[in-house]
C-alpha cells in the first residue's frame, strides 16, 4: 500500500519516535538554534544534515531555526534541546514534545533574488520580505544578501518609502489624541552626547507632548535607554507609556517592550556585523521608529566629524534629502539639526557616568558640563520653535530660562517618579588615570578610541563602568596630567581597558 | 603601575585562569563555534557576547569561530568547548590549553564593503577577499554579502579573471607534463546524467590524459565522486593521483583531497543557502577548479530545459560569453555542448543506481539505457575531435569503436584497479513502485521533483538509496503501470520519499 495518507512535513509519521524538550542552556543570542542526536528519526528520514533551515514547534508556537548535531551523552535519540533564544520564543519546557519539519518554502526569497539582480521591488515585495524578517524565518546570510543588494543607492526614493511603511507595519502603532507629538533622534557615533533627557524635559517643561522611547546600546558604550535605567524604570509596556504620557506630558523609556518596527533591530543586528549604513536602511531605521512612535514633529542632530559616524557635510546633505522624501511621503514634519562632532560631549561616557550629567545640569551644579548644557539647551530651543512652543528665534532663550528656573528639574523628576520612581546611580569600584605622556596643547580626540576604551572597561553592561573626560581640544596640559580616568568593576576590567588606551591614543597633544 | 606591559588580545593577563578544552561533540558542519562559560575570565574582562567573533588557538594553530555560551553543568568557567569542525581544524584534544582573543580587524572587509557600494575592485582588493574567506576569517554574513554585491553584472569581465586567480590561488596547483590534458565538466541539474566515468573511459582509451577530478552531491542525488566512491577508492591525494594517471592516463577520483580552489567550496556553500548563481561566479567556480588541476582542454556539457540549470539558449549564450573570456585569459580551450535537459538521463538516480547504470554501458549488457550511451559517445567523441585525438566529423564514430571493442571497459577497469580495486556497488533492501494514477503519455518529467524525491530516499548519503526510472517523455503507460521505482535502506525514508512523490507528481501523463 502507498503511503500517502502520511503528512510530509511533520515527524510523526510512523515509526517516529517523539522527540522530548532537554535544556542544555546554550546561548546563541538572537540566533535560533536547535539540536538533535545525528541519528534520531526525523534526521534520518528526512535527511536533515547540521545548518539545515527546520521548523520547530511545541504546541501552537513555531519558530525556523538553524540545526546542530550533538551526540550522547548530551542527547538521545529521543531527545531534542534549543538555544536560549528559541526556547523563550517556544516557551518550551523540560519534558514538552518537540516536533520538527522542513522550513516552509519562502515565497518572499523571489523577490529578495529579484533584488540581488538589480530589480526594483514593489511595495508588496518589500511588504513580503520584512514580514518574513521580523517574523525570524529569514537566516542571517539572507538578511545580509538583503542589505547589499539595496545598498550603493540601488534601492530609490519609492522603495525607501516602502521599506519604511512595512517596518512599520512590522510592530505595533501608537496614536496619541495631539496635534503635535514631539520627537528627538540623535544619529549617533558620539561618546557621552546624552542631551536627549535634558531636552525632553526642558521641552515637556515647556509645553511640549514628548512620548520619548530609546534604544539600548548596540555598539556604543550607552544608548539613552542604558543610561535612563540607571536613574528610573524604562522596559515599560505601551498600557504603562501611554499612562506616563498622560500624566506628565513626556516619557523617557525603553523602546524594546514596545515592539516598535521589530524588522529594524533584527536588520541593524546584521548591518552592524557588516559595518555598512546604506542612506535607505538608515532612513528607515530612524523614520520607521518614529512614525511607529506616533511622532509627528521630528528633531534629528546630525553630530558631524572626523571620527563621528557623519564624516562631512557632503553625507549630511545626501542623508538629508534621502530624510526629507520618505518624510513627506508620511507628512512627517522633520528638522536636521548639524551640530558639533569633533570630540565627546561632557565628562562621563558609560550609563551611570552619563547619567549623574544629566543630574548636574538639570539640577545646576558646578559640576555640569558646560557643553553638555549648552548643546542641550540649543537642540530643546530648535524642538521648541520647530514644534511652535516658542517664537522664531526665541527657543534658545525660553530653553535656558526652562533649565535655570528648575522648572526642567522638577518635569524630569515628575517623568521618573511617573515611570516608577527617581534613584540615583551607582559609582565604580576601581579607578585608574591615563595621564598625558608630555606636556603640550590637545589638538584632537578620537571618539573611537575613547568609545572601545569605554565597551573594554565594562560599558553599557556594568552600568558604573566607563570613562571619565579631563580634558578637552584645545586644552594646554603637562605631562602626567590626567587625560581621563577609566571606571570599572573588576581589576581585569580595568586593567584591559587601560591597556587598550596606552596603545591606542585617544587624545593628540602636539608638543610646544 | 599602569598596565601597559599586558598583551592586550590574549587571555593571559593577571587574574585570567587557562580555559582546558572540553569536547562536547557539537556538530555546526562548516561553521566553527566555540563555547565558554559566560562568566568565564575572558568573557568577563574582553567583553565577549554570543555571537562574537572570536580567535581560538591551540599550540600553533588558529581560527577564527563564533561564540556561544554554555553554562554548567555542561561547561565550567576553566573550560572551553569546540564544534566538531572547529575542533577538527585545531586538532584539539581533551584537556588542551585553547587561548582566546579578539578576532583581527580584517582589510580585506573594506574592499567588500567597496563592492557593495558599487566599485570595481582591483586584482589585489579580490586577492584579499578570497584570501579571507579560504582561511575561514569571513562569516557567513560577509560571504553572503560578497555574492550578492557581485551579482546582477555587478562583475566585469577583468575582475572576474582576477576572480578566478585569486580562487586558483587559494588552493593547490596540478602540473602535467603534456601538452594537452583533457577535462569534461557538466553545469549539473539533470538526475541520472552520469557520463563522465564513461565519457573518461572511451577518451583516455582514446589515447587522451584526462586527470579527472570530481565533486560529491551538494544539493543533488548523487556527484560523480559519490557514484565512483561505490566502485572504487576515489579520496586519493596529489601524490596518489599523479602515480595513477602516470600508469593509466586518467583518474576518476574525489577532488576534495586535492585542496584545489578551495575558496570555491565555501562560496558554493553560501550560494545554495541563497540560491542564487551569477555568472561570474559560476564561471570563476568552474574554471578554477580546472585551472588548478592543470588542464588545457575543457568540454563542458550543459543541458537546457524547463526543469534544468540553464532553462534557455540565451542563458547558456551569456554563460557561453563570460566563459570564452576568462578561458582566453588563461589561455584554457573551452567547447560547450548543449545537451538536451528535459528529463533524466538513463534509469538510475543515486550513487549506486547510477554507478550499475555505468558498468551496464562501459560493459555493453542488455540492462544499458541508450540514452546515456548515446550521450556519453557524443561527448567523448566531440572531446577526442576537440584535442585532436580524432579527425574532424569522426570522433563519435572513433568513440563507438572505443566502447563496442570493450578497449573503454577494460580502461575504466584499469583505472578502477590503479586506484585501489573495482568494486561492484550494494542494492538496496527497501523498494516501492510510483505507478500511474491513469492511463496516457508522458508529456514531461520534472527534474526537481526527481532529485528531490531521490534525496527524500536517501540519496546520496546511503549510496543504494535513490531512484530507477521505469518510463521517458513520449512513453505510452497504463493507468497501474510503474512509472519509477523508489530504492531505500529503511522502510522510514521510503515512507518519505514515496509520500513526497505523490504529494508532487513528477511524471506528467496527458489521457487520451
Amino acid at each position: 500500500m502507498l503511503a500517502n495518507e502520511l503528512p510530509l512535513s511533520t515527524n510523526d509519521s510512523q515509526g517516529a519516535e517523539p522527540l522530548i524538550f532537554k535544556p542544555l542552556g546554550i546561548d546563541t543570542w538572537q540566533e535560533h538554534v536547535i539540536y538533535l542526536h545525528p541519528d534520531c528519526t526525523v534526521c534520518r528520514s528526512e535527511g536533515f544534515a547540521a545548518q539545515a533551515r527546520v521548523q520547530v514547534q511545541i504546541g501552537d508556537r513555531r519558530i525556523i531555526a538553524t540545526l546542530n548535531l550533538v551526540g550522547a551523552p548530551l542527547l538521545e535519540t529521543a531527545q531534542a534541546s534549543l538555544s536560549a533564544s528559541a526556547a523563550l520564543a517556544l516557551a518550551a519546557r523540560t519534558g514538552d514534545v518537540v516536533s520538527i519539519s522542513h522550513a516552509p518554502a519562502l515565497e518572499s526569497v523571489r523577490a529578495l533574488r529579484a533584488k540581488i539582480y538589480g530589480r526594483r521591488l514593489d511595495g508588496g515585495q518589500i511588504e513580503s520580505i520584512i514580514r518574513d524578517i521580523s517574523a525570524g524565518r529569514y537566516p542571517d546570510v539572507h538578511i545580509s544578501a538583503f542589505l547589499a543588494a539595496c545598498a550603493d543607492g540601488r534601492m530609490n526614493g519609492r522603495e525607501t518609502v516602502d521599506l519604511t511603511r512595512a517596518m512599520v507595519n512590522s510592530g505595533e502603532r501608537l496614536v496619541w489624541d495631539q496635534a503635535v507629538v514631539a520627537d528627538k533622534h540623535c544619529v549617533g557615533g558620539l561618546p557621552g552626547n546624552r542631551t536627549t533627557p535634558i531636552v525632553v524635559a526642558i521641552a515637556a517643561a515647556g509645553g511640549l507632548m514628548l512620548p520619548k522611547t530609546s534604544s539600548r546600546a548596540i555598539t556604543s558604550p550607552a544608548g539613552t535607554a542604558d543610561t535612563m535605567e540607571t536613574l528610573t524604570r524604562v522596559a515599560l509596556d505601551a498600557a504603562e507609556l501611554r499612562h506616563v504620557v498622560e500624566r506628565v506630558g513626556a516619557s523617557l523609556v525603553w523602546g524594546g517592550a514596545l515592539n516598535l518596527s521589530p524588522a529594524d533591530d533584527i536588520l541593524i543586528r546584521v548591518e552592524r556585523a557588516l559595518d555598512i549604513d546604506s542612506d535607505a536602511q538608515l532612513v528607515a531605521s530612524i523614520l520607521s521608529k518614529k512614525i511607529a512612535a506616533g511622532s509627528t514633529h521630528i528633531l534629528i542632530d546630525v553630530p558631524v566629524g572626523p571620527t563621528a559616524k557623519i564624516r562631512e557635510d557632503s553625507d549630511l546633505e545626501r542623508l538629508e534629502a534621502a530624510m526629507r522624501h520618505v518624510a513627506d511621503a508620511f507628512g512627517l514634519q522633520i528638522l536636521m539639526v548639524r551640530t558639533d562632532g569633533t570630540q565627546p560631549v561632557g565628562k562621563g561616557i558609560g550609563p551611570a557616568l552619563e547619567a549623574r550629567d544629566v543630574l548636574a545640569v538639570l539640577q545646576r551644579t558646578v559640576a555640569a558640563p558646560p557643553d553638555l548644557r549648552e548643546r542641550s539647551v540649543m537642540l530643546a530651543g530648535a524642538l521648541l520653535e520647530f514644534c511652535g512652543a516658542a517664537p522664531p528665534g526665541r527657543g534658545t532663550r525660553a530653553a535656558g530660562s526652562l533649565l535655570d528656573s528648575g522648572t526642567a528639574w522638577r518635569k524630569f523628576e515628575a517623568i521618573c517618579e511617573a515611570q516608577g520612581g527617581l534613584r540615583i546611580p551607582g559609582e565604580a569600584i576601581f579607578r585608574r588615570d591615563i595621564v598625558a605622556p608630555h606636556a603640550g596643547k590637545v589638538t584632537a580626540i578620537d571618539n573611537r578610541h575613547i568609545a572601545r576604551t569605554a565597551k573594554l572597561a565594562g560599558a553599557p553592561m556594568r552600568h558604573v563602568a566607563g570613562i571619565e573626560m579631563r580634558v578637552r581640544v584645545n586644552d594646554e596640559v603637562r605631562a602626567g596630567q590626567p587625560l581621563f580616568t577609566v571606571h570599572a568593576q573588576a581589576s581585569g576590567e580595568l586593567d584591559y581597558s587601560c591597556s587598550y588606551a596606552l596603545a591606542h591614543p585617544a587624545v593628540s597633544i602636539a608638543p610646544h
